[in-house]
Parts: structure tokens; sequence; C-alpha cells
């Protein structure tokens, strides 16, 4: 494996990258008392800003905002809550979104379009809107260069473990970092599964280029995972860049544009696999990869289909090489195929071959599924088309969970 | 409810249908020797046939024979086999259909085309067709008019009960009678879910408006059932009609023709609903009916979006009244929708008004949601397109069917 040309960066978090503040805490959304349940991220100084936001047609009213600011030309500070959707909850919802923006603008001294806010919990619930703006002043007030950890819990629902990283890397001889926290797609007991990530940096760059940069990396990595094929209300991907790198602006697409969505990418990569391992009741975390589809396109719609398949996924908490339920799956997904071309393998135990079973390859393949992680590989054999994805096993564990209400 | 112009029969079967003849027996294509795993049903006059197939990519031998034989002016026999799907398993498959079915023409001594095949069980095991050959002379012999309970055992793999119906109406002065037997889209251990549905009818139709009749009634009810979302290599509904009760042909799309379909779909419905009742770990068979949508396009989208959602299948398993994620499933089919305009009842209790929870009806919604079998009720507010989908909940008990090997 050829060494990356990034760093990763010890207990790295959004307040890695240079001029980030943050500061997490709770203040009543949650009723645990020891839960943090609100988060705030800010910049020194103006940053440009990029998002991803659901296509659900039925939107939170923290997105409907978001998606409206994020067309401003700089921004200051992304705040985040947890515990209450604010979905779905009638004219309280939107008022509760406006007024703590106004209350942040004006702690802040910015205005309120310099703010992007998201939110992930309950659906249908009034928002305590009272607590979460009495809340405002005190984040601001302890906003620090070592609140990243505390911002990464104010965002948690389900989440077993905090989700945070940072990557440096250098564009001449500057020092460039990404930093990210991020929530789990794992769903939100009782009603959902949310993916939240709020990423930072301290590169220099125009807003269009990092636009560009950002739904690039979100195609192959947030919108490539699969636990649950459901998609939340709430899930948004939030990027601010502050420029206090001082590296040469990047201005058009070319060397630097692209080594910065690389690492950009591999962030994204990174807290992706996290919430795809941490979801509920996960005990096996499976890289999917399909390749030799005639087109690109016609190789996700074949991964998206394993990967979501009921039938494929009790098989990984089963540990058992089903192939048949792979092969099932690449011909419901309705792609140009000829079985008698397909090669299907579970790790290196090449189980398939030209549409045919090596039998002396199943118990090797077996081994390879207990594993907690591993990689199977799809070769329709028809192109060049390739797509990854990564997925979880469907365990009882999983129904448990989103079967109990109390 | 108005009562029905068609009569259901005690013990109704493939048999029930006049000239019909059936059997089914043990040949050792499974091990147990007190499991059937081979029927066949045969008419003592030529019949005209329909049948609608699996679109998988990857389709089993018989699939691909019977696709082919479909199209043939008249037929007299339809062959069956469980505990092999004989499927990706090489030339040796595809001789194996080829082989049996011409040994069944010579014993009933008509043409192979006369002959439809299907088969239902494990993929990429080599086909035991000496056995299966064997069986064909026993399997004419003992053909008989209540052989009907044993064709439909001869097909059965991990279901639980028995599925067979037959309905008969009038057309003038003659009775008309259908009959069908089937077998679950709960999941064919360890492989995959296939549903096989045989129907037989004494009716004198045409073929053009039979293939019509029969698509018809598939496309409103095995297309609209949702155990697991995964598409089989071998689904098939095969239907054969005799002429046998004397009525005065139906050659065209008039009042006789539309009598006819409407109880065909009735026992397609019926069948439908067992195979859903009767799913691997099924405690709980919804009916979810969508209505109010743009068009019945997006009606069936939306309906399929809830269906298979995981979220909303555990939450029938808790019997839990989730509505959010109803909600949100709505949103993610993509369809034309204003959240303010939605309504979600289940059973007779009106959770969501325009948008808005009723708190106070929640407790009702949870004590219909623990009956075994209920109704939910989405209405978009938008249109009037409507659709309707069977669906059961995600129990422990699925999991623990379909990720054991052993």
């Amino acid at each position: 494996m050829v060494k990356p040309f990034w760093e990763k960066r010890r207990r790295g978090t959004v307040t890695t990258p240079i001029g980030f503040y943050a500061s997490g805490m709770h203040c009543g959304i949650k009723k645990k008392k020891h839960k943090y349940d609100v988060s705030l991220i800010a910049s020194g100084t103006p940053c440009v800003a990029a998002g991803t936001f659901t296509v659900n047609r039925v939107k939170a009213w923290p997105v409907l905002y978001s998606m409206k600011t994020i067309h401003a030309p700089k921004h200051r500070a992304i705040l985040g809550s947890s515990g209450n959707a604010n979905c779905m909850n009638g004219p309280n919802g939107k008022q509760a979104v406006e007024e703590s923006v106004y209350e942040l603008a004006r702690q802040l001294n910015v205005t309120p379009e310099e703010i992007l806010i998201a939110q992930t919990g309950l659906i249908g619930v009034p928002f305590p809107v009272t607590r979460f703006k009495r809340a405002i002043p005190k984040l601001v007030k302890r906003l620090s260069e070592d609140g990243g950890l505390r911002a990464a819990k104010g965002i948690m629902t389900t989440d077993l473990s905090v989700k945070q990283v940072a990557l440096s890397f250098f564009l001449g001889d500057k020092k460039i970092t990404i930093g990210a926290v991020a929530k789990g797609a794992g769903m939100v007991h009782p009603n959902m599964a949310t993916m939240l990530c709020f990423i930072t940096t301290d590169v220099a760059i125009t807003k269009p280029l990092l636009r560009r940069a950002i739904r690039h990396a979100t195609d192959d990595t947030f919108n490539q995972m699969a636990i649950d094929n459901d998609m939340s209300t709430n899930d948004m991907v939030l990027l601010l860049a502050n420029g206090e790198a001082k590296n040469n602006p990047i201005q058009k697409i070319d060397k630097d544009y692209r080594m910065f969505r690389e690492v950009l990418e591999e962030v994204c990569r990174i807290m992706a696999y996290e919430m795809v391992r941490d979801g509920e009741g996960v005990t096996h975390v499976c890289t999917l990869r399909v390749s030799g589809a005639k087109n690109p396109t016609e190789a996700e719609k074949a991964a998206r289909q394993i990967a979501n398949s009921m039938l494929f996924k009790t098989m990984l908490a089963g540990a058992d090489p089903n192939w048949g339920r792979i092969a099932a799956a690449v011909g419901a997904s309705g792609i140009t195929l000829n079985p008698d071309h397909l090669n299907i393998s579970f790790g290196s135990a090449a189980v398939v071959s030209h549409g045919r079973l090596r039998v002396l390859n199943l118990p090797k393949a077996r081994r390879i599924l207990q594993r907690k992680e591993y990689t199977i590989d799809v070769v329709i054999g028809k192109g060049r088309g390739r797509a990854q994805f990564v997925t979880s096993d469907l365990t009882t564990k999983y129904v448990l969970i989103n079967s109990s209400y109390s």
C-alpha cells in the first residue's frame, strides 16, 4: 500500500484546523442530565461554506433554514442539537429555528444569514425553544480550541462511540487541516436514522469550488453507505473553510484542488465507515465492491441492490457465504448481466468463478465472514464500471432496538 | 360490505375446476422422506395457458423453459418441484429440465411444448435429475381429482401452512371455478424467497384474454406484497384454462371477461395474503393503503417505500405507532407532497391529521397494532391516486431464520 500524502492527527476534530472553536453541553432537550444535546462550532474569521442536504420531501425546519442561508457569501458558525428533530411540529418549529439563530447571531455579532443550523432526534414533537435559547450565550462563552469533542457529543443520539477525525496535508509549504465531527445513521430512537456531519478546514478556497468538492466527496462516501436504506428528514453535511492556513487560494480545478478534494473525501469516508460500524446492532462491516459492470451507473445499481437486500444483510449476520443471495440481488437490480460471467469472492475466497460454484472455497469464505470487517467482491464481467458500498449486517439486535418503544 | 358474486369452495384447490387432475409425492430432492418435493397438475383436455415470470436477470432453467413454451397454442400440464431451484448450476440444469419435460410429455402422450415447469429451492446445486425423472411415471399414475392438496404440498419449502383456494361464480347458467395452489415468498432456506402459484380454471376463454387477465391480476396482488423486497430467480405464476365449464367462450373485453378477471384477482389476492401471513417470522400482517396521491404511480411509489422500509417493518413488530417513520418514508419516495396535508391512521385511530400529531389517539393506535391483522391508511392530500400493499413485520425470528445456516 502506498503511503498517503496526508497525515492523521492525534485526537483530531473540528477544532484541529486553525481558527476554529467549539463547545457542547446539556441544555434540556434530552431528559438525562449527563447527555449533551447542543453543539456550537465557530470560526474566528469569516468562512465560505458548502453543504449537502437530505432529498427527503419531508424536511425538518433546520434543513429548510440552512438550505436557504447556505447561499450567503460568508458564514461564521454551525449550531447543532440532538434529541428533537424539529420536524413536522408546526409553526413552533420554524420559530424555534429563527429565534435561536437570531440569538446566536446577536451573541457572535454577525448576521443570521451567517449561521447554519442542524438538528436531529424525534419527529413531530414541539421544540423546547426556551431551553435551547437559554443555552446559546453559554455555548458562545464556552467556545474553545479544545471544544471539538464536546461538539461531537452534542449531536450524538444512539451512537455508541464519538465520531471525529482530522487529516492534514501540505499545499506548498502550508499545512492544511480538515476536521470533522459526525453522528451516525444508526436509527435515532424511536423515530429515524439521521446522519449529520460538520466539517471544518483552514484551507483558502472559493465558494464554488468548495461546493463542488463537498458534492463529489459525499456522493462517494455518505451516499454509498447502507444501514437501513431509509433517508432521514434531517440529514445534512456542512463544511466551513476559513482560509487561515494562508495557502495560495484554490481558485480553479488544479493539482491543489484535487489534493484537497482527495483528503476531504478521505475524511468523509472515515466518518461514513465509523457510522456504519457504529450502526445499531451491527456486528460485521462489509465493504462491498462491484466491478466489471457495463458502466458506473450499473455498478452502483447492483451494489445498492445487494447492500440493501435484507437476505444479504441477514446472511452477513450469520457469517454464511450464501452467494445465491448476491447473484439474485444482482439479477434483481436489472443491470446487463450474463450469469455465466459472474464472479463472487468473500475476501480472498473465490466462491463463484464464471457463474459456477467452487465448493472447496466455501469453508474459507465462512471463516472470512466471521471477521468483524471484510470485503466482498462481485465482478459482473461486462465492462469497466465500478462502485463501492459500505454496509453492515442485519441482526436480531437491530430489530430489538427498533421495535421497542419505551 | 356487499356480498360478493363468487362463492368460496370448501377445501377448494386446483382440482376443484372441472377436468383437472393433480398429484404430489416425495422423490428425493429433499432429504427428509416425509416431505413432498414434486407436483403435477394436468387437464384431461387441452388448455390455453398464460403466465407471469420473474424479471430477475438471473433466471432459473425452468423459468427459461416455461417462458418459451408459454407461447404454444395449447398446454396440458404443469410440473413442479421443490428443494432445488435448478438455477446457476450449469448445463446439467438445462438438461434436467429438458429430459424431465420430455419424459412427462411421453407419459401424457403430448408434445414437450404442452408442458410448463416451475421449480424452487437452493441455487447453484446440481439437479438430481435421475430421481426426478424416476418420479414422473408415478406422478402421472397417481393423478386424481383429489390430488390438489398433494400438489400444493409438493411445492412447499419453508411454508408453515398449505396454500390453496377455489372460487366459483356463474356466467349465465354455467358455473365457473378458479382454483390455485401456491408456495410462499417467505425465504427458502438457505438461499432465497421464491413465489410460485399454479392456477386452474374451467372457463372457456381465448389465450390473449387469459394473458391479459393474469397480468392485470398479478400486478394488483403478487406484485404488491412486500416481505423482504427481494426478487427470486424462480418466481412464476401459471394459469391453465380448459373450457370444461362450457360457457360461451370469452372472446372480448365484455361483462363476462370483467367478472372472470375480478374473481381471478380475488384468487390471487387470497394467495398473496396467505403468503405474507405465512412469511418467515411474521407476527403481524398489515394492509397498507395509500390514497390522495397525485396519481396511481405516485401512490404505488409511496406505498412501496413504506412497505419495504425496515424501520416501518420493525415498528410493526413492536406494535409501535411511530408515524414519523411513515412520514419519512413517504418523503423519501420522492413523490409530490405537502407535509401539512398528510393524514395517517392506524385502523380507525387517526394519528396524524393535516400534518399534525393527535396525541390522544396514540394509545388506541397502539392497541390496534397489537392485533394480528390491521390496515394502515396514509392520505397524501394531493389528488386521487391510490395503491394498496400487503406487508408484514420484521421480527427477530426472521433474522434468526435467515442468518442461520446449519
